[in-house]
């Protein structure tokens, strides 16, 4: 007997028939004597509708509000679920963020979990209650519901097995697993048994989709261990009901992992931009007089590049956003020029961000130069690296994305043995 | 400077112009400097949907959980309302009924209030801003959301306009006042410019659509004076900022209308039953042999019609119940034969019951007589008749309806002057 955390997502509660579908899932694992604890999202579209109506009302609207408005979908999933579920004889309640409650801080529509008081839903689990709780949402400090920002229902999830001290949360998606690649890209890619929460944080935070980062980062902070799985398999199928060995990916403590290999995956991340400043004056401060003006206004930088300068006054500096945020960040810099002190802002859009991530690396010498050649020998330029212990990322012109993805995946060995 | 509570339901806040439309109505008010609660039904449609989601996973479902599910349609209301304010410069905030809270007893579904924590919304109201409450809803003694039934909305917005002892209560709908009776059966009727609460209850038991019965009782037992008018109108037009004389009905005390008519109004009910015991044994605790059964399966008796018996051991009973639960009604009494000791059951169905309405009558001889010698001259058949302090109702069989309705309407001089 073990106690369970499982959270389905948008498209895996889409409608009523789909629901029912989930709610089979949670009663093999009910039948199976496990304690258990769902997160549901809201129906998938539902929120689109709910935020559309509120941007419809107005262009800028107080986070409140808007967070009142967009958590009524979850709401609405964990009552139908918790009446599919009665409706075969289990016993099952909804709890809603604020019921619980799940506590959050004040930053309405990107609020962070601060504590959950589970008492209440322990007890209830302990007594064989399913207890199905609405994702993506909290109750702030004011009193008033919070939500966690898109796809804060994984968040939800994380944080609710790490407060019922769960044995695992089983992530229901839309995928059957974790990809060495993606899929879509290459046929050859394979899903994974295991990866390492740290692993995993890169591939999330590096473009893969199928879990949120930050809902990584809270499994590996709590150690919960997480299982990516499918919620449009048959719930009954054969091999379902293997608790310990299931279809999908564990995401875990590396020491649980026996054969790690070097390298696991490769992540991409396209729409990418790159700025470069050209003769930025070297001085001390001067990163935090660029980044700082970037940072406030809200703008993801990625992959920072600066060249030592040759004599020892002026350097280059060069950096990627997202291709959406190019504009705002150009216009951020131009406003800052005489307190940043640089010549001029170059841009180039359309590029990509290849990267290499591995657990194995830190041990391993010799990978980068593996990619070199890898990607020297099929004419693709790379425009910019950067290296972490567990990961290596190349810019890249956009184009060549997916044969970078192919060259890499095979050149690791990752590529699926037929 | 007046406090004010306007209530808005659904057809009125169908969609995001709509809203816009009630937040101008709200913005008119603020203007004139009154203090403002609104309180939202869900957009129309989303309640029906939501019921539909609950009814399609399951046939019977835990009203706990229908409750959370509908209760959501509010919400979304009440934060997008919140929104169109605060985008025209007022400032406002939504409030949910377990937020005020607005404490119901434990009856899901069809729960009542029975406290208004209000100290929070009075202090806010008082400094000036609006509060835009979901309507429908309350939290129950389980901390659960608990709804109100359905038209609910207008008994959340009569019992705060009681705890914040408003100076009135303004219902807005699809119609712009209480009329003598319902103006597709007689383009004559006339809108009321004020209605007595006992004439409006008695209206609105009898088949008027224009308020929910409960919400009128509420309204007369806590004296809150109750305006009914039109959110369709131009909220900015010429006569709408008039406080005191807006277009639209007034319900209020009686005492409040100079000068009193005999009859006030004409409703009808049509879709009648009507049930006849033969040969009922006559002795004493035999109504409650017959309608116990009855109300215990919720079913709603209205007119009784017992005749003294010739001999006192037999005696027919005539009573009516609305159409749909005729056989429903028959299979109790069935059921319940050998109890209530009758020959036999015989029913009918396709009638009407017309009533006349007016609080004059208490004081004011031959009502019922003028209208017997008016339906007689029709060649309109009785067949049942029952009378309160201020009001007849007459069983005719169905066809008659509308021609009842104008002869009564006509006779009582309840014609619209030209």
């Amino acid at each position: 007997m073990a106690r369970l955390v499982m959270k389905f997502g948008g498209t895996s509660v889409a409608n009523v028939e789909r629901i029912r579908n989930v709610a089979r899932h949670v009663r093999r694992e009910v039948a199976a004597g496990h304690e258990v604890a769902v997160v549901v999202s809201a129906m998938s579209g539902k929120t689109n509708e709910l935020v559309g109506w509120a941007r419809e009302t107005a262009r800028f609207h107080d986070a409140r509000e808007y967070d009142a408005i967009v958590a009524s979908g979850e709401q609405v999933t964990a009552g139908l679920l918790a009446i599919a579920l009665q409706d075969m004889s289990i016993d099952a309640r909804s709890w809603l963020g604020w019921q619980i409650p799940i506590r959050t801080d004040a930053q309405h529509g990107a609020a962070r979990i601060t504590a959950i008081e589970a008492d209440e839903l322990d007890r209830r689990l302990s007594s064989g209650q399913v207890a199905v709780v609405a994702g993506f949402q909290g109750l702030g400090p004011d009193n008033r519901i919070a939500t966690l920002g898109r796809g804060g229902s994984d968040t939800s999830a994380v944080a609710m097995a790490a407060a019922l001290k769960a044995d695992r949360c089983d992530i229901y998606t839309d995928v059957d697993g974790v990809y060495t690649t993606d899929p879509r890209v290459e046929p050859k890619a394979r899903r994974m048994a295991k990866i390492a929460f740290e692993e995993m944080l890169e591939l999330a935070s590096q473009g893969a989709k199928v879990l949120q980062v930050r809902s990584v980062e809270l499994a590996m902070v709590h150690g919960v261990r997480t299982f990516v799985r499918s919620s449009f398999e048959d719930p009954d199928a054969p091999g379902m009901d293997d608790f310990d060995n299931p279809p999908g990916t564990l995401i875990c403590d590396e020491d649980e992992i026996v054969e790690q290999e070097v390298v696991t995956g490769i992540a991409y991340a396209k729409d990418e931009a790159q700025i470069s400043l050209r003769r930025l004056s070297d001085r001390p401060g001067v990163s935090a007089a660029v980044f700082g003006p970037l940072a406030e206004a809200f703008i993801n930088v990625d992959m920072i590049v600066q060249n030592t300068s040759e004599d020892g006054s002026r350097t280059d500096m060069t950096f990627t956003v997202p291709a959406a945020d190019l504009d705002k960040a150009v216009g951020v810099l131009e406003r800052g020029k005489p307190e940043m002190g640089f010549d001029v802002v170059q841009s180039e859009t359309g590029l990509c961000k290849v990267s290499v991530i591995g657990i194995g690396m830190r041990s391993h010498t010799g990978v980068a130069a593996t990619a070199f050649r890898a990607l020297a020998e099929k004419g693709i330029n790379i425009k910019a690296i950067t290296t972490s212990e567990i990961k290596i990322s190349f810019l890249i012109d956009g184009p060549y994305a997916e044969l970078a993805v192919r060259t890499l995946h095979g050149v690791y060995g990752l590529d699926k043995t037929v």
